[in-house]
């Protein structure tokens, strides 16, 4: 009940007379519940979880003691069951995430009561990992670095886009991961300036880049990483210049990192001396992101982001210069900030050359 | 613009001035583009697709002709600059899905207008699948079946949970999936008594039963199969007594389904079936849903649906009887509705004992 203190203390900051929990990741966060559900966190400290009769067992199985599992018949009994326990309230109820529908229903049903969507208290909660999640995040990481290795010893010309994804995903649950923590994406040639890779399966050729984005999950905790590999020992100029540059930015904005220092003045960092070689135009994403339970999760590496990079948070730091119908470049490694630098956790070299 | 062009036949219907697509499923499904983003459809017929700088260059290769592409600078930039567009019309908006937060920015924002969650229109057209969609379907459930003759051949005492994953996964993916629909579900013992299968890493032993849930996705769209096993040839008379009623139940539920049935009574017959041999409080889920760009969609094949079968609509059929703390037993195809009955694109066999 621990992370619920903690989780009261926040909803009395604001003065909320309960606090709503819909995400699947939230739930297993706060309760150990795997599955859909809803909880429902009273300002006096009570809380109860309400899910379907497919869920019910898991729940009782799995959910941290204190907490008050409840079966619900159908996802309408579900809703109008909670509607009487909120009725009861006054005053702002907080909650996670909800789909307007619901909010819209909820919403003119509860007249008295005022939804307000404040995700943002459980995200200062989740951001900041302890040890354990730390654990399994460098896991995840270790694995992801096992795939690396993989991938590189397994590029060739000849070998197809989806071979390669095949052996990635194969190597990573055999190391150890759950699951892969998103379909990897193999993107070679002309489909790596597509900094998801596109539709299709493309098969290698001599001179191609191929970008690997792939990451594991150990028990739900993921880690990411992106690695950009060239096919054949002749390495066009263009290229290999762009590869420097991305990795420059990657190296100076991690050495940026640390406890107290804004997420945006890091991706200012990066993005200033991508800007200076002239790639600005090219770099089309943000720097990177939080990841624990989700893949990406606050804090956001954006130039809008309002985050502050605190201890203990995991961050990825990935850089990406894509030049449109010719190739990309992108690295990333997963991150643990700590109080005076960053600590990376996957550490797979960079193997540029695949001979 | 077939797809468009319809989708604008049915908002002429509800009188809407726009329609807003969010989902990227149908995002893909109407324009092509795999990525985030918001595509809005004029009642004149004219779409825009707005897009991040990191989809961009992909959505302006995979978007349909006649679409405008639209690249935004961030997140917030693309809600403005939607919001001046919109801010042109009068009357009411649909929509697909949208958080709550977003629903309430923009409602306060378009004051003149009525935004409305309808995503009811867009599921007429999904539900129904075309010739293109079916062949795709048909390919994944084939690879299905593979996953099936595999677990029967690898299911045995000692093995891991775990390993039938890793293997299964690797077989689905070389068989030619794109991706497996969802993680795949290897619940044994105890464990099978959970719909999911629960948590942890679990040795198979003699005398086991083991729930095996897995889908395969080619070209986006997914097929969805279920097989339950026994380790060893000595059955528990309990187990076989269960498992028989399951079959039954599902074998009499498809002899019911075609077009024009509504989708509660084929969840019905099932129900009643389970309910004459005294299970009934063990079944804990619906009898099916759809399936297609989503694993779970329309139609619902649940007691209190109001949705009525269709040709062309594919739906899963999937019984399960699940005993507490003793084990469960769960089977289910991927079926093509036809005018006077179901096809099963899903043809594994049955395979109970692994001596």
């Amino acid at each position: 009940m621990e992370r619920i203190k903690r989780l009261l203390d926040l909803m009395d900051e604001k003065a909320f007379s309960a606090y709503l929990l819909t995400s699947s990741e939230n739930l297993y966060y706060f309760t150990g519940f795997k599955g859909e559900g809803m909880a429902v966190i009273m300002a006096d400290g009570s809380v109860k979880l309400y899910t379907l009769p497919l869920y019910y067992e898991s729940a009782v199985l799995y959910t941290i003691q204190g907490i008050d599992v409840i079966k619900t018949k159908t996802q309408d009994m579900f809703k109008e069951e909670l509607m009487d326990e909120l009725g009861k309230l006054v005053g702002d109820i907080g909650f996670d995430y909800m789909d307007a529908e619901t909010f819209w229903k909820m919403t003119s049903k509860l007249r008295f009561l005022h939804l307000t969507p404040s995700s943002d208290l459980v995200w200062k909660l989740r951001s900041i990992k302890d040890e354990k999640e730390l654990e399994s995040i460098a896991k995840a990481a270790a694995i992801c670095d096992v795939g690396m290795e993989v991938a590189s010893d397994i590029i060739s010309p000849g070998v197809t886009e989806h071979d390669i994804k095949v052996e990635l995903t194969e190597e990573l649950l055999r190391c150890g991961a759950d699951r892969v923590a998103f379909d990897i994406i193999v993107a070679s040639g002309t489909k790596s300036s597509l900094p998801h890779g596109g539709l299709g399966n493309r098969q290698l050729q001599d001179g191609d880049v191929v970008v690997i984005d792939l990451g594991a999950s150990v028990n739900e905790y993921s880690a990411d990483v992106t690695r950009t590999f060239f096919v054949g020992d002749k390495v066009q100029e263009k290229i290999e210049k762009v590869y420097k540059v991305v990795e420059e930015a990657k190296n100076l904005a991690e050495e940026h990192m640390m406890a107290w220092v804004s997420a945006s003045s890091v991706d200012r960092v990066a993005r200033q001396l991508i800007e200076t070689n002239g790639l600005i135009e090219y770099f089309v994403h943000s720097l990177g992101h939080g990841i624990g339970l989700s893949v990406h999760e606050p804090p956001r590496m954006s130039p809008n982001s309002k985050d502050l990079l605190a201890e203990n948070m995991v961050v990825t730091c990935e850089p990406g210069v894509y030049i449109p119908k010719q190739f990309g470049v992108r690295l990333e490694d997963t991150l643990l900030i700590k109080k005076d630098g960053v600590v990376r956790l996957s550490k797979a070299p960079f193997y540029p050359y695949i001979p």
